[in-house]
């Protein structure tokens, strides 16, 4: 299933997508799209709803955070061997666990707000991972059963904050800097998730390609891992690194993102967002 | 006011301590210590209630975690000049802003887990800022307002996980990190935040001995300063850096908790925890 929230922000109401592409509204049968709905039995009960009789929504209506009552927002660091070499840090040995501030999520296509006195704003196409069952202490082979499913993540960053102590919190959490979704693809309809192609442009032009096959940990040894540290929960939500071609890394010169600028993702099966950098009002 | 929740874990319920300290049930009035109840309208209507016509609680009830919902567990590194020194670290010049998963909170005397594996468990004594209203962009001038009241907080360590990368949050966030409480003590309670002695003992001997008169970045300060990265929410905790004394700065060797260890916290005007470390199942 592909999963969403639609509607104006704080007003989203749950839905999901038919065959042909088209919102139904999920309203009558869940609250919203949160943990009660992500555990894999409540996913089993959801599977067997007749989507043709579900009401259609209308088009052009706006996707919010696919999941309600996010609680956590982790983030690895560095998980792409190639996108570590471009920002000229280590191959992490084990993997760089950071927190994104909860109140940095937005809906997949809403605006990214410029933060006044940023100078160094930049993207970051990632694949997410929404969790579906609590995980606590969990085996590397079993750690896709605690998954509900998938999401694109744009892990939006400002790289003079991020750098300017050691601890890059607060350069990754401002608000808007976490635009999700629009889908939670369910796991079952994710076939490999190490094997997700994905790219993400800039004003038109290309700046990242990549494949979740090039991730140094893979979404298996991330949950296991991250579950050894602390307890995962249904509605948490792990972006597991970006490809290659941010701005930090470009050539000759790092590039930054502007107001104006146009930003497009996508990641093959979990659909594409586009984004529109605007400036702090 | 001092505004408690009290019960069994995840069943915990809104109290308020009357001058005799007694929890008073404050059920009949509010649902819960949560964002409804923290801005400073809802506050100044609570404070009406006539305490001793409230259902007295009887003695030796567990306290949770004072606030419900907290959405953001915000901590500041190295904000005290000594703290610094003792873990040979360079003085900040701007607030180091980290977080802590919101998975770790726990009742401000219940136990402390020692994860596997874990081989650095340590101990920090913390004045906790709780969130009132929605902060963005605030002035020091005007950060005050947005502050509901303080707390103790235990905002426990364990260092070789804090230190394994460069990203301090994988050794901040386990679970059972976070004890907070016993009380919210709203704001007009608090005479000067930036003049309360604190202590912390380990099995009866006293390792941090504090006031946060010496504070590098004020309350006012650091809730200016993180409201400038991320939009602070009624409920968001913000822990504001530890005194000297530490285990990890003891002489001539370090010193960390092991299974057994009794750990006690106090601030003044604040209350008390005491929380034994046990070990992982």
């Amino acid at each position: 299933m592909k999963l969403c929230r639609f509607g104006p922000p704080g007003k989203e109401r749950p839905g999901l997508l038919d065959t042909d592409g088209r919102i139904r509204d999920l309203s009558a049968h869940v609250t919203d799209i949160d943990a009660s709905v992500l555990a894999p039995a409540a996913l089993a009960e959801l599977s067997k709803l007749d989507v043709a009789g579900l009401p259609v929504v209308e088009e052009g209506v706006r996707y919010g955070v696919p999941v309600a009552q996010v609680r956590k927002f982790i983030a690895i660091g560095l998980n792409y061997r190639d996108h570590a070499e471009e920002a000229g840090m280590a191959i992490p040995t084990e993997p760089i666990i950071f927190h994104k501030a909860i109140s940095c999520l937005s809906g997949p296509d809403d605006d990214i707000v410029q933060p006044p006195h940023s100078t160094k704003l930049d993207w970051e196409l990632e694949l997410g991972v929404v969790i579906g069952s609590e995980a606590q202490y969990v085996s590397e082979a079993n750690a896709l059963d605690y998954v509900a499913g998938y999401c694109v993540v744009n892990d939006v960053s400002e790289r003079a904050f991020q750098m300017q102590s050691s601890q890059w919190d607060k350069g990754k959490g401002c608000d808007t800097f976490g635009p999700i979704g629009p889908w939670l693809v369910t796991r079952d309809e994710v076939a490999d998730p190490q094997n997700l192609d994905m790219w993400l442009d800039v004003n038109g032009e290309r700046r990242q390609i990549g494949n979740s096959k090039t991730m140094i940990f893979s979404v298996a040894q991330i949950v296991s891992y991250c579950s050894r540290y602390m307890t995962l929960q249904p509605g948490d939500v792990i972006c597991t690194g970006t490809p290659p071609g941010v701005g930090m890394g470009m050539k000759p010169e790092p590039q930054w993102l502007h107001p104006g600028d146009q930003i497009h993702l996508w990641i093959d099966g979990l659909g594409e967002q586009r984004q529109k950098v605007v400036p702090a009002r």
